[in-house]
């Protein structure tokens, strides 16, 4: 692969997340349809061959990969990694690494990709593990939450590289100039919360970023911050209570219009209210913050379109110049902080 | 008041929520009338005795009881109760600790409440603090979430007296022979989780309880366990993103279905919604737990039927005699874990 094409390289791991290559190669397939990205399909030759045969693929920019093995949701990933040198998501990651591709991107396992991205493409000064974050309520779309469940038990360094990470999230890819930051906690009042919340919220008011205070659980659906920065125990806590409260009221509003909406209107109605509330199934998933490199996790229930989407993700943060920026704005706010 | 005639006697902090007497007056009338219990009203007498003159309540057992004063839900509870010793949460938290009543109800602060409850009540023997719990998503009804948000930072023994609570309630409440308690955390192995989810989870091994292990937030709408037990950050999240959704839901149902509904069923549908998602607003609220003696803590946006509610759960903490149970089951388990 080369960029002398003028597309985003993006190594594609074909055998991750639930489904595998029958849904990560019909999303590459339309990826390159799209235009502006080259594809590397890594996985299984036969298995990858076999999906792309059943695509129209002439002249799309796409390769195979070749890869053995792939690392399952419930593997131990270090563990699994050193087994497996080969598995798909290490090839991938490799790719970027080696400078063969702008981006990797994967459905999961999402520890694995973690301790992939760590172990290959290294973190970035001033982070100590690679964070995951994303706008996980769907009626407030460009509300950023980080972290979502990478980091337990973060120190108030920790969570002062979430906002950063946050900071420069909203201001790149949905181009908010002065992005406001906030601690997501249990009072409104700053300083309010656990001893997390109280000693963060000291770094984070030197720190230069447009730190407005806490924002409360009941304020994520109505806008209130850009960026909501929180442990990923919470932050873990907040994307599946919101999955699964989407998935219920969706099913409770399936029962009780049963009837009364035409029964077209009703599937989407219960579509609707369980898309908003499952974001990243939706709509793709989101990058792997803090490792030097683009790096982007899918859901591992994402289908093909999910899939797309994800590589799009990919090679938006390719374009804007993430990873260098992200690197920039931590030196800065180190400094502020004096750490 | 006495208890020769066989009601029940509840104090209520008439001055108490966002509406005061306005609505806790009208919702203690309606308790009365429904029978079982004898109010006593505690608040200042003019603002009493005027919503009292508004309602029919000849014969009824409701007693007015002069206080001085109200703990307003901005105030620092511990400094607000010094000031004002005869304000109201503290005149009807003093009625039970005195022997005049067998249980008090208020719709807030909570703050108050609870510091009311632990100065003037005292906690049991091997509770630290009083906690907060009960079923929060409505979709799961009978699933106690415990703590909400009165201690965060737990330690891994208030954690474990947190499940003993959710089980004696899950008992006397539900009648749940043997409860399901789990630990809510971030992955659905058990001991997968931050430290506090692991300390805790070695703890509920030996504590005799049927513990089943974790439960994941997406588990939380299908009554995957009879009480989920988390710190009180997590929980207070829990609760607000959950009334947060609901709400965002609600409005976003009403936006979308305009004009494809009735209004009258629309209407309705939004409330449904709305209501399911915010239980305690709906419902009433719940006991503090913990504290020497039964003090219900209602809603603060709740309203007249929310205080009726409340009295009622009030009356039933009463009945089924749950401060001696919880205190047995207490010492049971603490025996059991060797603390």
């Amino acid at each position: 692969m080369t960029a002398s094409s003028g597309l985003v390289r993006i190594a594609v791991d074909a055998m991750g997340g639930d489904y595998g290559p029958s849904e990560t190669v019909p999303g590459a397939v339309e990826a390159a349809r799209g235009g502006g990205v080259q594809i590397g399909l890594v996985g299984e030759p036969d298995a990858v061959k076999v999906e792309l045969a059943k695509h129209d693929v002439d002249g799309l920019p796409i390769m195979q990969v070749p890869s053995e093995g792939v690392i399952l949701e419930d593997e131990q990933p270090a563990i699994a990694l050193r087994q497996k040198p080969r598995a798909s998501i290490m090839v991938s990651t490799g790719m970027v690494k080696s400078g063969l591709a702008d981006a990797s991107v994967t459905m999961g396992s999402t520890g694995a990709a973690m301790a992939a991205g760590a172990v290959v493409l290294g973190v970035i000064e001033g982070i100590e593990r690679p964070a995951i974050g994303g706008p996980i309520v769907g009626l407030a779309p460009h509300t950023m939450i980080i972290d979502l469940g990478a980091n337990v038990d973060s120190r108030p360094t920790q969570l002062l590289s979430f906002a950063v990470i946050g900071e420069v999230f909203a201001k790149q890819v949905w181009e908010i100039e002065r992005p406001r930051v906030a601690l997501l906690s249990v009072g409104s009042e700053t300083g309010k919360g656990n001893r997390q919340v109280r000693e963060t919220t000291e770094l984070l008011a030197k720190s230069g970023l447009n730190f407005i205070g806490n924002v409360e659980a009941n304020d994520l659906p109505y806008n209130k911050t850009d960026v909501a920065v929180c442990d990923g125990f919470v932050g873990n806590v907040v994307m599946k209570l919101t999955e699964g409260l989407g998935s219920g009221i969706s099913d409770h509003l399936k029962n009780r219009l049963e009837g009364k909406l035409p029964e077209v209107e009703l599937a989407d109605l219960a579509r609707d209210v369980y898309e908003i509330n499952n974001v990243t199934e939706t709509y793709g998933g989101g990058p792997l913050f803090g490792v030097n490199g683009v790096s982007v996790v899918g859901h591992g229930r994402g289908k093909a379109e999910s899939v797309r989407r994800a590589i799009e993700t990919a090679r938006r943060f390719v374009e804007v110049g993430f990873v260098a920026s992200l690197n920039e704005e931590l030196a800065r706010v180190k400094q502020a902080v004096g750490e």
